[in-house]
């Protein structure tokens, strides 16, 4: 459904092309104050460093400025909140979709996209809300990086820090080069996967539960649910299947391999975890093929899409960390 | 917590070392005749194929016949079934730990074993029953095993079925070398990582929900719970972050990548999912280099250990498996 | 917490003295046609048949018109309907607090109301919104009668009807004299409690689980949460304590005593239950007595205040009714 | 289903004369000591102080002897507890059903027993445990009794006492009559009511939620899970519905009236709440009845059944007050 949490409960809500995004957040204590400009900087950060750029350049052609977009993600809280300090009631917001242009979506309405989850919708619920994909769109993130910005916020006073990168583009590791591979990429009107690690600093020994509740299930489970998300590792993952045990345990670094949990508790070290994501099958590239096969309904939404959605996944990683470690440190 | 699920709710419970393990399985729909064979063969398959072999030995030289050790794993049903038929209450079943030998892990009370949950739950707890590891040893996935083995054949009737196998130990792919491959590690009394592909067929399209209870984001929460898993991927994974969107959606096999499910529901072809497990601390060699190093307690239980957990994961990953989509199915 | 339900799981937001009160509805199926004036319906009941007459002539006084008040309760849907039919994503909804008037409420801030929760509210949270009793208000059932009016067009597509009334106030059971001794009770600054019964027919056999998730539990729960609601009774209820056995069972009228169920499971017959509902201890009564003792502050609010909240309550009954109904009855 | 609570997490299972009875406790604190005399005293309360008299005579004549009886509700703990003391792990207790004589209930297999679930249980499950009523029997509660035994001992802990007492039976209200006016109707062969009420003390202020989770709402919900309940209340209940605002708010005596609950929460005065128990339809004049009507069957029960189940009941209520509590305070 699209509610997560036990303890600090996030309910998500809105079509992207519908009135308004939005969420509520359940089982904030009373009397914290929250620093709006700290969700501001991370809706800025899920917009993308990288993409800001090349968006701005789209949109300018399409007559749209970046600041229009901007104020389209401006929140506007309901509830929970007075004079900027939480009430410990549900703290409700929302983000009109100001710039919805549906009608760019018309055609949506009888075609499936290839890799896109219009089919699977449509199968599932017999309806789907056409324009921008419905509940489906990564604009639906916007709510999680919101929540996850409080979360964060409430996370802080108790010293536990969540820190996520791009550590990995395609084939390329070296981080100065990010920038220059993607816009190779996007050139070519084609996409790519990335990586995303993510770092959780001071959290205390003994969060999360052994058997089901492990912190290790709860942050694959929060991952997963990411769009285009994978796959999830931590501590030596997948690469770990080459090592012996010999090897790893009397490693000099034990955290690298541990990812900072033991037995789905957290050991007291840093944790380490990574998502990979998969390149958005919404590129020119794709399109041109789908064009010269002669469907030309499903080559239109051509150049609107990140060239590599990994960049602003690292926004939306470290949101749901934060949701799900608030959920778990709150018990 | 111990309980899993909604719909089909699991609890599991039970010390390895305790009076029995067990479980209670909620949700069961009722006239269901469980097949006791299906379920003695998974239980069989969570032993070992390659380390029943193994086991043998080193259970000769302990003098615990391998008779015994399957005796010990025989279920007793407490509730639920009546002359074999589900009566639509919850099903308890225990499995009573028979050879405990709990002496073996006096020492155990002070020592915290390396690569061992021991010290977080001692930190988290303040107590542990030190005896076999308590909830953290291995023994408790035999609950999981048995319920697994009910939710499998309620998904059998649906026409699903669930088949995992082990594509990789170590650097090894080719499974025709597997058994030997471990052999050579445990001679070396050492350990290796595995992993273990599961494929889920007859699915139909429409399992899973949107935006936080996506299919695998449920299936990745129940892999992480499994002991040693240090990662989950499906369809793509992370070999997919060196893909380009253009090659991924015109491939010709799609479901390679798109792993049977689109935007967290599954699509109607097959299910494909990986998880990789680590090499278990518990090998001579490390309790040799431990000895050395002149911790003499800490040595103690060479030998009782897996060379490659990923073997006997096979059968749990099944069970996870079987118990998360039984309880999604059933909704 | 603010959310209700495992399948149809409602989730309630807002001060009643905040910018909205709100609610997402989540579990809703798709295609269905919600009739709009069904709830507008709904939300005039609760605006109070007997009170209407009464509140007019109060607001009149205050000069805020009974128009004003019916504007502050308009319902926005902000997701999850498209053209006036369901999407299946969740429905989220506000109804602005158009009239808040806070400066009314500066003297709460110190304040703490006679039988309200202010103190509890207080001491719990540390920080209340002081502005109309915050989460407390009864303003924030206006959104689980929105709730409950989706619920109930849900249930009534299979067949179940929900129907409350009230059949006692004070110590007043014939309903033709009700108006005229609520009136006189509001003549005197005083209130008084009342009982209403909600009535559920259609419901097929079976609706309910044994043990702890009874149709009885559920719906005492419910019942419960509001605001006034000191007691729940089905069948026989309190008045059963004085009835033997032999005759209970041989009665003519057996769903008189059953009311609908048997071992927490609906068995054919109407439902049949009723909730006590205390006064409300914001009269004038009360009030000139507070005055008379030399606390101005706590005297001020009165007028603004229901002689008898049970005859609102009606509305809620039957939407908290609904809402669980439709929970158990998705499953 | 056959779970109760979120942070202190009871499972029930076990049909009346299957192999045993048992449950399940998970969010248990480790290094707590159980004092199993305390749990041995409310299982025999739960036997019934005036009952016990009575059964004796009963089972004297069926040739079991009452020691027979109490040896049948002898604890066995089967994980969770290590010399007497948790260990943070889920406690798995069983009771195993000594004295079945299951053949006894095979007449039941054709024939559902007047005011009894046997007729929604058959209808909602299609197959059900006729012996002994399966899980509708109020043998299930030996469970809660113990779980509620452990709840009660972590509640002491923190300073709060449970206890609850009968206070009404048919019309009588002198507690020091009781035992003779229910030995009155046993002698006439047929059942009455009673009214049990519960104190709790010791509760903090701002135990409870508000809006759905209320305080008043989760004991609710507990006791309407009882057999045999038919309705809750708390402080003035429904004798209130006559009493005025104005007479209520002044009173003298505030917690009479106010329950200990305010807006959902702990005020910090002792709870108090009523739960009224119908007659059992399982009594002789019933039967003989219904012989009279020539249907043979449905009277061979006769005289295995409580005269007034509110006798037993008031060892259950503690239990499932404490079970409620122990979950929403140990948050």
């Amino acid at each position: 459904m699209n509610t997560l949490g036990k303890n600090f409960v996030f309910t998500s809500f809105g079509e992207s092309h519908g009135k308004a995004i939005g969420g509520v957040l359940d089982g904030v204590p009373a009397g914290v104050r929250i620093d709006m400009d700290l969700i501001r900087e991370a809706l800025d950060k899920r917009a993308g460093r990288f993409e800001a750029k090349g968006d701005e350049a789209i949109r300018r052609e399409a007559g749209v400025s970046p600041r229009a977009k901007r104020e389209a993600d401006k929140v506007e809280w309901l509830s929970g909140v007075l004079d900027g300090v939480t009430l410990g009631t549900p703290i409700a917001f929302i983000i009109r979709n100001a710039d919805t242009r549906s009608e760019d979506y018309e055609w949506l309405k009888h075609t499936y996209r290839v890799g896109h989850a219009d089919k699977t919708y449509q199968e599932k619920y017999g309806i789907r809300d056409h324009r921008g994909g419905g509940r489906a769109s990564a604009r639906e993130t916007v709510s999680r990086v919101v929540a996850g910005g409080v979360a964060q916020q409430l996370l802080k006073e108790k010293g536990v820090e969540i820190k996520a990168k791009l550590v990995q583009v395609g084939c390329e590791t070296n981080p100065a080069h990010f920038e220059e591979y993607i816009s190779n990429i996007r050139q070519e009107g084609d996409s790519i996967g990335g990586i995303v690690q993510c770092t959780i600093t001071g959290l205390p020994v003994g969060i999360g539960e052994p058997i089901f509740d492990k912190l290790q299930s709860h942050l694959a489970f929060a991952m997963m649910s990411i769009n285009g998300c994978k796959g999830f590792e931590y501590g030596s993952g997948f690469e770990g299947v080459n090592l012996k045990g010999s090897e790893m345990y009397l490693s000099e670094n034990h955290t690298l391999i541990s990812g900072g949990m033991a037995g789905g508790i957290s050991d007291g070290t840093p944790v380490v975890f990574r998502c990979v994501f998969k390149p958005t099958a919404s590129n020119r590239k794709t399109f041109e093929a789908i064009r010269r096969e002669g469907d030309e309904a499903k080559g239109k939404s051509i150049g609107r899409h990140d060239a590599c959605i990994a960049v602003r996944a690292v926004a939306v990683v470290e949101a749901m960390a934060a949701i799900v470690l608030q959920d778990i440190f709150s018990v």
